[in-house]
């Protein structure tokens, strides 16, 4: 097989050279990915169900190239579809997303002659494309190229996943290629060691002008600090896993967390996905054979099989091993050299440079170990986040955002098909925990608990993120930030300055303003899925949230204390749940008590307003505000303050708060105050508040 | 009885005049009422409930004083009240209202003494009040004053209204008292005769700058004209009623409505509420006695036994005779000297001028008729209604308002008993058909259909409301008017202006603003509700509503074409039901379809736009107005125009559109229009619409 290409550089001071490198690159990608499909035998074969999670090949054979017209379709840089019957059939069907349509019965899958076709006539357009398209230096996530790039590496990663499928097919179904040829060298294994790798600080994630194409995933900045480790020398070698196997590893559930017990239910597996039992022979199912299980080849299982391998191994050897974390891997990447973005030579068994196939774990030593990357990729503990400073891309919004919900976890380090983007270090994929790849692990053992990324799993319920949007997102309509204006309306009025209480506080906002002011600040919500936001954000620095834009549509948003300038104020906050109307006793001796948007959700506000002097200290000050939104839903009528005809007359809520509080406070200030929830890019609520402002006689 | 004062001017040139007139005025009404219930023989009578629909008499001896606290505090005139506890149990239970409590047992009513203490009180606090209140001259509805004219004004109704309860107190609890004294002369009655009148055109309602002190109720205006009518010469007597009652007439269900006959059988009455069958002899109950029925005075009915009598009556006399309408009593009024608002002499039984009684109908003449006005006061057939530019005074938003039900019925005349803004020719006093009060009538005779106003209730229905004030009130948050916007955006794009379609056109604002372009508009709306408002106001030339300012309160709103300066529009303007996916043939050829915030309220509004374009002539234009607010509650989600993802990507309802309309249309113009539905004075919907254009191909 030729060179492979590298992902192009950014950068450059020659446009139409930078447009030939990038034409190279996706022809070469795209010959690449349909020369792995001719291992397959013949058309039928396309048609398998090899991977019952997944579509059949011939989906994968056009999926690549759909994504081109699909992405620049959305774009607007492309006017008119192709094909849009297979645009459709060929967009989605990657993971188990619940938008994904496996059925197979809903798919009248076409001729692999008319995908040929279909192929053929998306490379002229996207070479036609790239020969036209607007170019500028460098190539940034908004340029035209930056699209293009998107669609090759896209195809790079369904280069390796689809060889993953291929690998499933029935033998009879594939056939040996030149461009394809496994790796013939096995022996026994070396025995594995754990060796010291010295900790330090280190910053994952990717900074944002790295050269380059990179995933939304990979940039944004976690810094974290690692003890001392131990990591194995080697990967797990066939040999080393057997023992496990022997040992009768897959029938001990002792060894097994509760996902991975539920797999074993559901599959009845006993030994790794690759591995054929042929009478009492073991082989190893590669991608076109079968031979004889290659000892000192990297074992291929999925997450939940190498972490019962840990457990196992901690059992048996003494020493507690278990798989690296992200990070861990991170800083064990640091003794191979730089790639960023070009390999000069490649370190080891990656980007097709020297197998299609495994090759032994000692045979590509990386500075005190082997294979760090390549050979097959290694599962982490992690799962995978978003790192500070995440962004989404808007062309491709669900790449990454799905995958942050703790359910799946970071492969590192590149297999023998890793190409482009895949063999970077900042490179960051995931997969679900029982989901097969060329993937295998090493394991670590350290006395520091695994540090790992607190999960960030994006707050969808429709009320909590509108409170969000509310509390920390933009202004629409020009109003200012409710909470904060609000703080500031205050503070001249207030006297002492050691305790606030924000009751009702919602998702936090305003216990964060007035932790600027307060010592201490307690924010308290009847409602634990309002206190968790402001919880979540104080204790990790940032939260993440959707919002509605149009339809089921959703716009991608964070929050973060550093955005706040609030990193500093976190000792002062205080969430917690409780009732407005039943507050435990510590709860008190307040300089200010803030009930914002309050009142008017509460049973029964005239108790609450009787009994929330006591809370105060002498001179404290009570602060009100409220769009007197009475409903029943909430309170029953006959305990709305005012907002009624009482004998006949009319009673505002303001007249009849201050009949109740006139004898105790003295009424220092009164103003509106505007705020917008935003239900839609085009739909919000607009509401005025009236801030009262007393102080306790 | 001295020389009853009449009301106040509201003008001259002397303020301390003017303060003495008013506190002579108030002072004198307070005497004058206490006076009355001076007839009432022990305070054990007080409390008997005579009425069973009205609250016994101690509630109306303490009610006309509190009605001042309430109104000064209400206005915050006044800061402290005098007795909250009498202040609010005397406040409210004078009409059959929703909020009335008129449960005993509710109530623990005082002693009299105490509520006579009370009233003293009262006198000194509101003699002060008048004393040192600021004034100037002329006096106007928001003159502290004017509230003090309202008070005493409020006391004169109740004057009148107590005397008809104590009429009702059997005869061992009331006394003979020399300041009411009834008239001694009766014998048979005068033959009564139609007279002719004759017609021409006149205005109700009563200027806004007339002098003195009105009810919110009297302002305003309605031109009519009036045909040549005959009005009988007499009141109805007791003998002229005596022949309906002998004849079987409350026996006879033919001669009674609907209402009237539920009436009968849940009263089992068969003689008016003031006769009283003593063995074979007729007896007629009046203030304090009981005397032989005097066949000359006029008979005392409530509105369905005056109307019974109308219909004996043409069935027995061959001419047929009806209740006058209040336009036709406001004619024969015409006969009557002036007294705007001070008789130079008073012209019959009224204002207490000459008895404590009713009088022989035919003892005072005024023009060609008797007794036009006093005596007793007249039915007529008309609802009350708020005239043209009728406005709620702020202070007593209920006084009139509830009453524009079209259960209420207008007497006209005023009695013995009727002073002050009572007497004069502009007073409007309704009540419920089977209320009694010193009532009795007159009966017409015309070829002219009666010529009644257009019962016009307030809209409540809160989402209809939102919709009127959204098409028709004011501006929120600097907003212009949303369907005249959008009409003044779409007009230069037009070619015809034939015919419009407003389709989904609501409370029909947008079809209101076409018509000023088109000759012919179709405003069609699939709620039936809603629909009903537009063909409201364009038939009746105006519309009133309420809308929520604070929990149960309200703010009253109107809308009339005048307003609007669409009065010529009305015969442009077709409004009527139907289903925007399914039009009869006969709505087409249009140059023009708006479909204004529809789209994501269709169940399958790719049919409607698929459909639209057959309705449109050659050249014609449709204009899409929507904020994308798709729900399932309307659109089943696979319906949705975009606002998900088709095939893993983003596709907007804007770029839905484009697809379903581009072979079809052009898109001329594409724009945002924001609009603000107001649901309380504190809380909007604030939305912003996508204006589109599109011109058939």
């Amino acid at each position: 097989m030729e060179q492979l290409l590298q992902t192009p550089s950014l950068h450059g001071d020659n446009i139409e050279q930078k447009r030939a490198e990038i034409k190279a690159y996706f022809n070469q990608s795209w010959t690449l990915y349909e020369s792995l499909f001719e291992v397959i035998k013949a058309d039928a074969s396309y048609y398998l169900k090899a991977e019952p999670l997944r579509h059949p090949l011939v989906f994968y054979f056009g999926h690549t190239a759909t994504f081109f017209i699909n992405k620049l379709k959305l774009a607007k840089l492309i006017e008119h579809r192709i094909n849009p019957k297979f645009e459709s059939m060929f967009a989605v069907g990657v993971d188990e997303m619940s938008w994904d349509d496996l059925d197979e019965k809903n798919y009248d899958w076409p001729q692999i002659s008319e995908v040929r076709d279909y192929r053929d006539r998306v490379s002229v357009l996207v070479n036609r494309f790239i020969d036209t398209m607007e170019l500028s230096l460098p190539i940034t996530p908004d340029s035209p190229a930056w699209l293009i790039l998107m669609g090759i590496e896209h195809e790079r990663i369904h280069l390796e996943t689809s060889s993953v499928i291929i690998r499933q097919l029935p033998l009879d179904d594939v056939q040996p290629h030149s461009n394809w040829s496994a790796c013939e060298k096995s022996s026994s294994a070396p025995r594995n060691a754990l060796v010291d790798i010295e900790g330090g600080n280190l910053i994952l994630g990717r900074p944002q002008h790295s050269d380059g194409y990179g995933w939304d995933n990979e940039y944004g900045n976690l810094p974290l600090t690692l003890a001392d480790f131990k990591a194995s020398q080697f990967l797990v070698s066939n040999q080393e896993f057997l023992e496990f196997v022997t040992a009768g590893g897959y029938q001990q559930s002792q060894y097994w967390d509760e996902e991975g017990k539920h797999w074993l239910s559901f599959q009845n597996r006993n030994h790794p996905r690759f591995w054929v039992k042929h009478g009492e022979n073991w082989l190893q199912r590669n991608l076109t054979e079968e031979i004889p299980l290659p000892l000192n080849w990297p074992v291929e299982v999925n997450q939940l099989e190498a972490a019962a391998f840990c457990r196992w191994k901690s059992d048996t050897s003494q020493e507690d091993v278990r798989l690296p974390t992200e990070a861990e891997w991170q800083l064990l990447r640091q003794q191979v050299p730089e790639n960023n973005p070009q390999w000069q030579s490649f370190p080891g068994n990656i980007h097709l440079a020297q197998y299609a196939s495994s090759t032994p774990v000692d045979a590509n030593p990386q500075g005190a170990l082997y294979d760090i990357v390549g050979n097959v990729w290694q599962w982490t503990q992690s799962t995978i986040d978003g790192f500070n400073g995440f962004e989404v891309h808007p062309l491709y919004d669900d790449f990454s955002t799905p995958t942050f919900d703790g359910k799946h976890n970071l492969m590192k380090g590149g297999s023998w098909i890793s190409t482009g983007n895949e063999s970077l270090p900042y490179s960051r994929y995931a997969f679900r925990r029982h989901f097969f790849q060329h993937c295998g692990f090493r394991y670590v053992s350290s006395e520091q608990a695994p540090t790992l990324v607190e999960n960030n799993v994006y707050e969808t319920d429709t009320m909590v993120s509108q409170y969000l949007e509310f509390h920390y997102g933009d202004r629409y309509f020009n109003v200012d930030n409710f909470c904060e204006s609000a703080v500031n309306v205050i503070v001249p009025h207030l006297s002492g300055r050691a305790r606030a209480l924000d009751i009702g506080c919602s998702v936090g906002r305003s216990s964060i303003e007035l932790a600027r002011h307060f010592a201490h600040v307690d924010g308290i919500d009847f409602s634990a899925r309002f206190i968790q936001q402001g919880w979540d954000l104080i204790n990790h620095g940032h939260k993440r949230y959707t919002i509605a834009t149009e339809g089921e549509l959703v716009d991608y948003k964070s929050v973060s204390l550093e955005a706040l300038n609030a990193q500093d104020l976190v000792d002062n906050i205080h969430f917690s749940q409780g009732d407005a109307c039943n507050l435990k006793p510590q709860f008190t001796q307040y300089d200010l008590v803030l009930a914002s948007n309050l009142l008017d959700r509460l049973a029964n506000p005239t108790q609450f307003l009787n009994q929330i002097g006591e809370r105060l200290t002498s001179d404290g000050v009570l602060v009100l505000l409220s769009p007197y939104t009475w409903l029943e839903e909430f309170t029953p009528k006959e305990q709305w303050l005012g907002a009624k005809k009482i004998d006949g007359e009319t009673l505002s809520s303001f007249e009849a708060i201050n009949e109740l509080l006139c004898q105790e406070y003295q009424l220092l200030h009164r103003q509106d105050l505007p705020f917008v929830i935003r239900e839609t890019r085009r739909k919000f609520q607009h509401s005025v508040s009236e801030l009262t402002i007393w102080k306790k006689l």
